[in-house]
């Protein structure tokens, strides 16, 4: 079975693995599966440090073949923290008999490296949505099952760019990073039944206006070449405490759906995670009143929103290590972004 | 009568006074007592939004001597705007006879230019509790009538601290900025009678930990050497349908207070405005758990608070023209800020 | 006639115009030509310090019909400072005949305002092309005596974007600014014969790589829709002390030439100004080293550009109060950028 | 003996170490004594790049006994890149005798770790002096032997002024980064006998101003709690073609001393790299104009000196991958900053 816990550790720095010693005692080195952390850098093209914490963290994913996710980007109140998602046993009674009759599963894997000139483009979508169908697949469980895809993916640098075979979707290393997690949330609602096959050029040149995944949390950065996916679900074969809801904020200040969804977790339940995507709305305002996210040259505009939507969420959940990851293309409507909140009963 | 009406309009650049006109045609030129503004500059040193917005705005409030307040600083989702605090007659019944029993008043002034070796000193704190007072006074309220004193204070620059006559509380531009922030606050505690003046120096001391107002909004600027002083009250005196009531944020992520405070507003009345102070914590910690605003030196801390908690503010609120300011010193318990929301029945 | 004196004088802040008061008594008010000045902010979209100064300045303009040219951006050891360019009636001997049997001449104008779709294109190219002419022919002297044409031009904010008829060159207010600078340098090219008609396309295509005037010095912002051009030549018909030399650095560290067009200053010569553009190559290598300036997250390259040219550029100059302005698109090769040297015999 | 050999390499990012590749094939594992490098972070406290080449480039030292210093900010042109020191044998003649009669030589070395509130004070500087002596004395050289004392010395961050057992030199974590360059710069003019023991605290009073060495080249960074030193010096003992001239530029844009000591690299000598500090001066003026480096919220004020300079170093030097450090406390005269040049005849 791909039954998992989650157990989520405040970092001291990009570089603390200490939170490994807060595991269980009985996991094992291929236990655990992924580490998806939130780093304290400016979560862009130059932030180091996620290639920092992966260089720590790989190693110990080696044994399970397990990936890491770094989001970079604790703008804000957002606290530095990684989760630990490691395979877990059947919670059984006495009897043998299972103690729950559902429970969270989750799969992990890569796609290929891509090129530079495939980076942004319906390739990389197709692609990863291929990589996502298998590991939906192997976890054995159907599309509307899933609750969160979540994918580091790769941007251009400008040495990629110089040095790319062909054209790259843009020359601009910022704006790379926008186009990937695009075309990676395109290939989600691809595997998840959201677009269809022959929506997505329209997907992406509407830049995720007309298709998008309300389950799907794109993150890009330098230190990778390929998509590193973790797809998280519900399953009715495992048997265990985990559960979790999903929806989507419609705008930054989406303070109703937050309040809805954490208000599903039954009273006495364990607040385990909430991951959130943020992104500065590209029409330029907020319920109709400007905002400066996308004129502000000294701060790029994800940085301004996942601080925002970082307040809001910290606020909501009532604790600041919240997973709030910035640039939302076609991961919730324009503006806004996708929610998946996890609990233990 | 000092009754007052307050109209908030969003602006379009720093330079924008197109609000004034959207004031109704009765006003005249010296009922403009106050322009508060947030404009979208870093709010920190070099912040020459707020110049820029003085140099067209103070014009316009020459007939009333009235003072202009510009927080910079819209991070996240935070909308540039100005709120107009115009004088108001009382409003009568037809029978000439008060229509309501209270209403919202206010007085502003100006206390002396402080020389470079009194900011952030027990001076200012004193000529600034004066002043405060003083106004006060004039206004025919008491000190626990008052919401808020909203204040613009000097801040240090390179070139005052080099020519200062005596040595300056701190070279560091930057942090002058949160000394001249705390003494104000002090001095505002002082004259609510919410710190006696033996305890002036170990509020100061203690950076506004034992001793400070929860009716305290301070703003620091270079574009001025002198305080600009908002007193905003109930007055049993006035006849108007503008309330106000004020708390504070114990922490960055209170969102509790802000649900209480917002749910006096009783069903029917309009949202006017919410003023909030912002603050990252000194301890560097919300709720035990890490923060990076102290720690970032691309983005001061008082960016990252205003960001933050804006957004939060903001999706209580359900708009993003609300005004949350930064450097919280003295203004609210360490790491909170104080709120003041004001409401027209 | 139109010769000139150019008086260079630093400042206290974006709003200083006591520059003023250090013009010879004899100066008129109508014959400040234009004011090229130096200002604190960071250069991009968001820089209000340009409009600060231009809001100052532009009364003292009007008499004249003059113009204002605000660069934005002093990274590093750059001083703000404003040259003031005012008309100088010829140097006559007391017999009445010429002192001088050359001189400096310049003549300022405005292009008509461009729409949001126009700006950064052929269209910006051609409009602003015929406007140099017509001040050229106006001056009195062939292409070949102009030394520099000197524009600020407008740029894209996301409020035009979102309210421009057609489409707009791009979407990315930043990269809005390189357009500009791109557009209006290939007019300044077309209208010195560097570029000929049937090359505009292939100027703008390439980016300035194939079309480009070493004579060429524009800098874009938020606080003007149409462009503001100043011509500086040498006319024989001029009698005045002034002089200047022009050409090009080949790269970011070309200090060879910088050395080159300042020994051409005679000596005893008095040095006036420098005027000089600086740019982050787009290969990403300054001399086949990698630069950082394009993957940086946290500045912006031309904000880099400048901090390192204005370095260069003031130890070779000996003094801080430089022209240094960043954004060299079609002024100079790629990476490099035009350079004109004022000096006063 | 302590002979020397140093290799420049550029990086492709700070976590690249194929830097290796280049060595000489007869390079030993024990060979690499110290790697010296600029990474492109922003040079402050939250620059994890510094954190990250230490990771990946530690284990590569521990054969030696050898240590790190990266130096974080390659703004502006400069380019990211490690200098590797190797012991390399005299060069011999083939009968045996010495091929020169002079040579570089070094020394590698760390202090004690320092408590959080002995950092920036007389211990740090007693303690530095102390080890750098030893080192000095391992060496076989006298105290006018040396060209440069470089050291990477540690900084405070919230958490370590929170647990502090005693007061800080400051609370501040990017101020704190000054005092411990400054502590350890008059450390190092004590070993070298620029800075007696009665004039420690009129040095670390008096910012360095009154006590400072010209040789001293110190960078701070939150990667390490002690002192990391190399001792580089011209030995007559050594037999190798390595050279050294150090010098110091007395302000910001001193061009002259620049060409002056690069002048004195003979004819046909290979340049092998330039060791420069950087700092805006705290007078707020470079040669009597205002900079803005110390009132610039968005950037900090060491950021603005290693462009600024690094464009004047880069241009004099030829190339971009040089050695510019910020923050030159008691490392040269106020505003200015030790310059130590290495090239192979």
């Amino acid at each position: 079975m791909s039954g998992i816990a989650i157990h989520k550790v405040t970092t001291a720095h990009p570089g603390d693995v200490s939170a490994l010693k807060t595991l269980p005692e009985s996991t094992k080195p291929d236990d655990l599966l992924a580490v998806i952390g939130k780093t304290e850098g400016n979560g862009c093209v130059n932030d180091f440090t996620r290639m920092l914490s992966s260089t720590v963290w790989d190693p110990h994913l080696e044994a399970s073949g397990g990936i890491s996710v770094f989001s970079g980007g604790t703008e804000g109140v957002l606290s530095p923290h990684v989760s630990l998602v490691v395979k877990e046993d059947d919670y059984l009674k006495d009897d043998g008999s299972k103690m729950y009759n559902e429970g969270l599963v989750a799969k992990v894997g890569g796609t290929r490296d891509f090129e530079p000139w495939e980076m942004g483009t319906a390739i990389q979508a197709r692609v990863t949505a291929d990589t996502i169908k298998k590991l939906i697949a192997e976890v054995e469980v159907e599309a509307d099952d899933v609750h969160m895809v979540l994918v580091k993916c790769p941007l251009l640098t400008t040495a990629k760019v110089v040095a790319s075979a062909k054209e790259c979707v843009t020359t601009d290393t910022y704006k790379s990073m926008g186009y990937s997690r695009l075309a990676t949330a395109v290939g989600i609602a691809l595997a998840l039944g959201e677009v269809t096959e022959d929506g997505i050029d329209d997907a992406l040149e509407s830049y995720g206006q007309r298709g998008w995944s309300s389950r799907a949390s794109c993150s890009s950065g330098a230190e990778l070449e390929n998509c590193h996916i973790v797809v998280l679900a519900s399953s009715k074969k495992a048997s265990n405490p985990y559960r979790a809801v999903h929806g989507y904020m419609a705008d930054a200040i989406d303070l109703k759906v937050l309040l809805e969804l954490t208000s599903k977790i039954p009273d006495g339940a364990e607040r385990v995670q909430i991951f959130v995507k943020a992104e500065p709305s590209t029409d330029g305002v907020v319920r109709g009143k400007r905002h400066t996210m996308m004129t502000d040259s000294d701060i790029q505009g994800t940085r301004h929103a996942r601080a925002a939507v970082g307040g809001l969420v910290a606020g909501v959940w009532g604790e600041t290590d919240v997973y709030v990851s910035g640039g939302a293309e076609g991961q919730g409507p324009m503006g806004g972004g996708s929610v998946c909140v996890v609990y233990k009963v």
